[in-house]
């Protein structure tokens, strides 16, 4: 079989302002950037509001191994399957950070026979929206670290008598807006700015503090952008963004550094959403990527809101297992105004669920152990817990599920047609095998059907997991029992003062978005398949002001990934003919 | 008079792809970005390459105070000229850094009548060019601290023993690519990367030692896509930049990394110019902006070869007076396969001039004296001499002047009469007065007839300055004497152990960059007119080995600037209608 570059490259691509013509886009709301994307004006809500809106399909997964289930490529073959059986289906994907594409993901824009296409623009720059946040967000670092270089020069009095601004009386030591960079880049997890430069006077480069870079898709601009509605409510919400606190413990904004307008300014052309085509011409918007952990991990609402005028079914992939991005697109995405599910794909696979089995040790860049490939139905029966666990937690929402089992080349007729069954007595609406890596729309076809029968047959009754007008406390608790399956919430005493101090400051009435591991349903890596009798200890909880929830933190999470001995970069170039090579 | 940004906002455009087309352009040779941007393909010039080539017109200026004498508002200005006297004429200008525009300079379009439209397209982001030298320059960065942190924590032999890689044994001590971001942030000047994160075992982070960032717009890579011929051409320049020495002193390059491939990747759509328009409909390409001191000044190679193509004129910018970005222009840009210029136009301005009397203090944020606004000879007549100097230095690469004189509304004609008389005898061969700012195209019809008439009259006889196989310290005294009219070079102990070791390590035979102050013909800014007598120190010397210049610091050349205490971004905003304001 072709790389995934090669069958993008080898694809028969239609003009973007052909298909937003097909889609019945007007041209002055399609801008071309080049001949395959185009940024989508929000005009075109309002030029479409009579028109009535689709359906959302929500793809999720069984919780994932290192090597994920493909879901991303499911993502694009169901909605490429819904095309082939003569609906008007339309992908809502997330944008990929560059740091893991040259680090060691490679693309992420599906894969085989089931692309986002063309791949490289998918996976570099795309139409610069990360760009836009990388700069905005950098921006607001040097109007806060400029900001405290003149006070503390000049002492704040003299500053207000000068300038004619108040003194903000920012305490370099509670700093929460660290800097960006959308690059693996380790040496910038911790560091000092603001040091003297050998031979130059002392304080001319502001007041040294400690510092960070985190990767530019764990920015709280990220989550905005996501979560926004309209550009004037982006441009609130920035002014929301808390960046550090004074000396006194009040928060000081993106709008008290005045900061907030031109970071609007910079995101402006960010907020459209992108237009692009898969491989067999269906439209995919491509928008937003935030982290699934320390934000909500779901494509942006505006995209949603555009593609669902269009389609008779949009299709949109949450962040890790069902847990995760699916918990947070309903308790999050939806409460800030995206629309509810109608229907839910659990994408799984056989090798998937048997490493529930907890038989297994999955470790990414090493080979998988032979018994996940071969047949193997004790760990099959004893991992299917999991997909046991997605489906109640999917149907806990008032949402059908439809199981997608994720063929791949060695699995046997015998052990998927157990698994059809069992997905069905677990509680499944619908259950299909998708083959749509290797055969496209026809190979998903079937999955396509399912999802049709169930959103016919079935109407979502679609409810929040936890009163957001509960105190924090209270949601904590709910997300870790009906949401987990937990016994308890155990709060920290520091986290117990921090939740004290928000809902003190106004911040209680939330939603709360759970920092936890993506590689169990629990706050522990370690626990496989569907965990019983565990209690979920929260650290420290935070605040997005901006994107509007409260981020409970209930282990390490990684901001700022790093690079391995032999990162994908090594091999990544261009050819010849000026062809990128090796990006897959 | 409306402002720049209400201007450009009532302009009314022309589609991009109807301007390509009316070039001449094919129509798979432009990938629009938006309805007014494009992105011009290099294989254009393949398909052009029957037709003859243009005439370059270089437009420079004498020394300019720190307003600017309206040198970008006058390349506009001569081009919709040209075209007004029914000539073909295309600009190619830099594109700005984001850093100045929310800093303290507000737009780099031009101005008033004379600008590139729509001005907060050319201002912000415009196709993503300096974000992806950002992008590949930080991506150097991580993969020199990566291979550090995995070299320094197993040992050179055990780590070539695992990845089967040649150990680089780099000297965290001697590194020379300092990270890049495209904003003015003091702060990030001088800083310590790869510090411990406090609660993480020690050496997570790779080995800490100090480091800083600069504008992107000083890195080396955007000096190499000006320079660049070819994407070949820029993918091998990549593979010759230095980032670091190893323990015994030698270069460790981008190929030695294995990065410089997936640089080229990430700047692959930033090798091809953006097409935009002026207010009068003409064509103006925007490609690249290195600086004027430690790099080149000029925008790019391959911008000019296509429009050269496409125009009976090309009207191009140089960074700075004659002696920096024209000069650099002749002796840099020349040689690495730029048209030498047919025409020069030198702008100034009477406040200018008066201001080389060295009877003014001239100081950015502060109003000017009225003794440079107001009627004032005797100030004219010593300041003229700066006008000399740059006559001559123009003349010096056998290429014919034409004086542009930038006329203020206080402009009184017996001044400007003075200065018309004057400039004549000064040597210039033609001279006239520009009213571009308030009249566009119209305004500087007279500066366009003129470059026409010495353009028909005087065919230019172009030399360099220097035999680029000299050894480097007889290049740097041709510039000092010969360049800038000074006595002699003076270069300090180390910048001779330098030239001695690029010599010997085979950089002797490239050209060489005078890093100096623009606020003076010579090294220093207090010396103002047309100095005589002074020697020109150097105090180091170092190699920008991909862009192929060696270049000497003749004092501090400020690569990341700062921001004062009411930075321009704190009034630019969104108004209700998302238009941005306040842009100018």
């Amino acid at each position: 079989m072709k790389s995934d570059i090669e069958i993008s490259r080898d694809a028969d691509l239609m003009h973007i302002t052909e298909l937003a013509n097909n889609l019945g886009l007007k041209q002055e709301h399609c801008e071309p950037y080049g001949h395959y994307k185009a940024k989508v004006s929000l005009d075109s809500i309002e030029d479409l509001k009579d028109r009535p809106d689709g359906r959302m399909v929500l793809v999720t997964a069984t919780t994932p191994t290192p090597f994920g289930e493909g879901k991303t490529v499911n993502t694009i073959a169901i909605t490429m399957g819904l095309n082939t059986i003569g609906k008007n289906a339309i992908s809502c994907i997330r944008q990929p950070s560059m740091g893991p594409v040259f680090g060691i993901k490679g693309g992420a824009a599906g894969g085989g026979y089931a692309q986002v296409v063309p791949m490289e623009d998918f996976n570099l720059h795309l139409t610069g929206d990360i760009h836009a946040i990388s700069s905005a967000h950098n921006l607001g670092s040097a109007a806060l670290d400029t900001r405290i270089f003149h006070e503390e020069r000049e002492g704040y009095e003299a500053f207000e008598k000068r300038t004619g601004l108040k003194a903000l009386r920012i305490d370099p030591k509670r700093i929460t807006w660290r800097r960006v960079v959308d690059h693996n880049d380790r040496a910038l997890r911790h560091i000092t700015v603001g040091e003297q430069t050998p031979g130059t006077p002392k304080n001319m480069n502001g007041v040294p503090r400690t510092e960070g870079f985190d990767i530019t898709v764990g920015s709280e601009l990220m989550a905005i952008l996501a979560l926004a509605t309209s550009l004037k409510d982006m441009r609130e919400r920035f002014g929301k963004v808390i960046m550090a606190y004074n000396h006194d413990g009040e928060p000081v904004t993106a709008e008290d550094l005045q900061v907030a307008g031109s970071m609007a300014v910079i995101m402006k052309e960010a907020l459209k959403p992108t237009l692009m085509q898969n491989l067999e011409g269906g439209a995919s918007f491509v928008h937003a990527g935030p982290f699934a952990n320390i934000a909500h991990g779901n494509s942006s609402i505006v995209a949603d809101k555009i593609a669902l005028k269009l389609g008779d079914y949009v299709v949109t992939e949450a962040g890790f297992g069902s847990d995760m991005g699916y918990e947070k697109y309903c308790n999050i995405k939806v409460r800030a105004g995206g629309k509810s599910p109608d229907v839910v794909a659990i994408v799984c696979s056989l090798r998937g669920l048997k490493s529930h089995s907890g038989d297994f040790q999955v470790v990414a860049g090493r080979d998988l152990d032979p018994g996940m490939i071969d047949p193997n139905l004790p760990a099959l029966e004893k991992g299917v817990a999991n997909l046991h666990f997605h489906i109640n937690n999917v149907k806990k929402y008032g949402v059908p599920a439809v199981v997608t089992i994720n063929r791949f080349p060695q699995d046997t007729q015998e052990e998927l047609d157990w698994l059809m069954a069992k997905a069905k007595e677990l509680g499944a609406e619908g259950v299909a095998i998708s083959e749509g890596f290797i055969h496209g729309g026809e190979g998903c076809m079937n999955v396509a059907k399912e999802i049709d029968r169930v959103c016919n047959e079935k109407k979502a009754y679609f409810n929040y997991l936890y009163n957001v007008e509960d105190d924090i406390s209270t949601k904590l608790n709910e997300l870790a029992t009906k949401g987990y399956g937990g016994n308890k919430v155990v709060i920290s005493e520091l986290a117990q003062k921090q939740i004290a101090d928000l809902e003190a400051k106004g911040y209680g009435n939330l939603p709360v978005c759970m920092a936890k591991t993506q590689l169990s349903v629990s706050h522990d890596p370690a626990l496989k398949g569907e965990p019983t009798d565990f209690d979920v200890p929260v650290r420290e909880v935070r605040l997005s002001a901006g994107a509007g929830f409260v981020y409970a933190l209930c282990g390490t999470i990684m901001t700022m990934p790093g690079l391995g001995s032999k990162p994908g970069y090594m091999k990544i170039d261009l050819d010849d003919d000026g062809n990128i090579m090796n990006l897959s």
